[in-house]
């Protein structure tokens, strides 16, 4: 099955690619996480059950809705509580939506023929309970394997981030292996997504299928290989804040594919609460310094 | 942090697998894929809802309970229908659990850090609501960042199969890549789950940290240096019946690492309903086959 050209498909929605650049073009080149630790509970006064866990999406929700680019939602710390966590996921996909803020759903998912079809339904079609914006997405078992997810995000208006190149140490043991044409996997993970994108990037504009490239990579991303530019991506790059690297960073990092970054912060916002105004107005300063700095 | 022996750790339960070489023993080195695809509700005169979902699961439940050695359900196929999907999930955990079946949870998850952390807690944490006897994990961002999981996995007695070679022709394009010093990354990750399972090496079992290695991929574990006997590992080997191997071919392919293989089939028996009893019966004719080729 090949690509579906997200540039020639009939479904009502702009392309994501296009949805995300509009959005960080407004509000700046940022995506908060929603990571529900349990000490990010506690230090907001809240209890580490489905409860205290839909007090803190829902505050999330009133700060971030409509005052940044993306939030990205990490479904590990939704999942811990079980269905009615998962229950609180849905609600805060939907509330997102009605502030029409994008979500990025954090599921790292990754299988094969008909159960990543499933997964694709799960999260890129419209209607289902669990529907975002966009999905992040796991190759280990070959970027072709993602394809059902990759078509229904296209038909649907959705983006994908695939995992490329991350920032903790253990990760290099795959993504810096090299086949057999020599090629390191995570930069084959790239060329594969710059083809996802070969019609944004005709018109010069930003694609619906990402990659997700560690902000705190060092010049890893240029050694192995990885010519972002060319990939019209957009790049999710967690790590910004509490992870280690500033928005200056961020640009250095990147280079000349520094306006494809949509920085991603947790913890360094979310420590502003728990008051919705406080966390508001630490997600907005933190867009403005990834705005000036990756602008 | 290091690994936690599993063999010196203080909880109730007994190693994972041991409770698995028992259970293969006792019915059969099978376990049954539960993947509630839109076709087969049908084929079964279900809806494709939540309702159909629940009675599907259910008849799984009642089928295999006492029957199989494991029970795999795939997630994607609940999480398909939100929260709700999620709750007939785990209403198929707690009868496989009260059955005393074991239920080995396909996600294939993989992150970092707390975020691992908490899919770790997710399934592998006792009494918690989507707790599974082991999941399956994938290792894109290096076997290392898995530790969570492995650590808590031992500790309570439950186990972990991790992607390693699939029989999709994707797989390859990461699988088949080499590290710096020359090793596929197939092979690296068995290795490190060689490590894992020291010390059930020393004694001859059966290591509670498995490997997902395809029933289809002919000489290609020996051919990149996978030493699977060397392993211990469970061997979780999708792909028999509907997807191609039949026993015999299995035991071919695993050769010296026979009888570490749990050989999962899906389709293959689910098409034997909807009547329990002739599921059960599907299931208890295709695990007699795979004891008589693998033990």
């Amino acid at each position: 099955m090949g690509a579906v050209d997200p540039e020639t498909r009939t479904g009502a929605a702009a392309p994501f690619g296009d949805r995300l650049r509009a959005a960080m073009d407004a509000h700046g080149p940022l995506a908060v996480g929603v990571d529900p630790h349990p000490e990010l509970l506690a230090a907001w006064g809240l209890p580490d059950d489905p409860t205290g866990l839909e007090r803190f999406a829902l505050t999330c929700a009133e700060a971030l809705g409509g005052a940044v680019a993306a939030v990205k939602p990490q479904s590990a710390f939704f999942e811990r509580h079980g269905s009615r966590g998962v229950a609180v996921l849905e609600r805060l996909l939907a509330e997102l939506a009605a502030a029409g803020t994008l979500s990025v759903l954090d599921v790292k998912r990754g299988d094969v023929g008909s159960t990543m079809a499933a997964y694709a339904q799960a999260h890129l079609l419209d209607g289902a309970p669990l529907a975002a914006d966009a999905v992040t997405l796991s190759p280990y078992l070959g970027l072709g394997s993602l394809r059902p997810a990759l078509d229904l995000a296209a038909s649907t208006g959705r983006g994908a981030f695939v995992l490329a190149l991350t920032s903790n140490p253990e990760g290099a043991s795959v993504q810096h292996a090299r086949t057999d044409d020599g090629v390191p996997v995570a930069a084959a993970v790239a060329r594969g997504v710059a083809q996802e994108n070969a019609a944004a990037v005709r018109r010069g504009a930003l694609g619906s299928v990402g990659l997700v490239v560690g902000a705190t990579t060092g010049d890893a991303a240029a050694r192995l290989g990885l010519d972002l530019p060319a990939t019209a991506a957009p790049l999710l790059a967690p790590g910004v804040g509490a992870q280690g690297a500033g928005p200056a960073e961020l640009a250095a990092v990147f280079g000349a594919a520094r306006r494809q970054v949509l920085a991603t912060s947790s913890r360094g916002v979310l420590a502003a609460g728990p008051r919705a105004a406080d966390v508001r107005a630490a997600a907005r300063d933190l867009a403005e310094r990834c705005a000036a700095a990756l602008g």
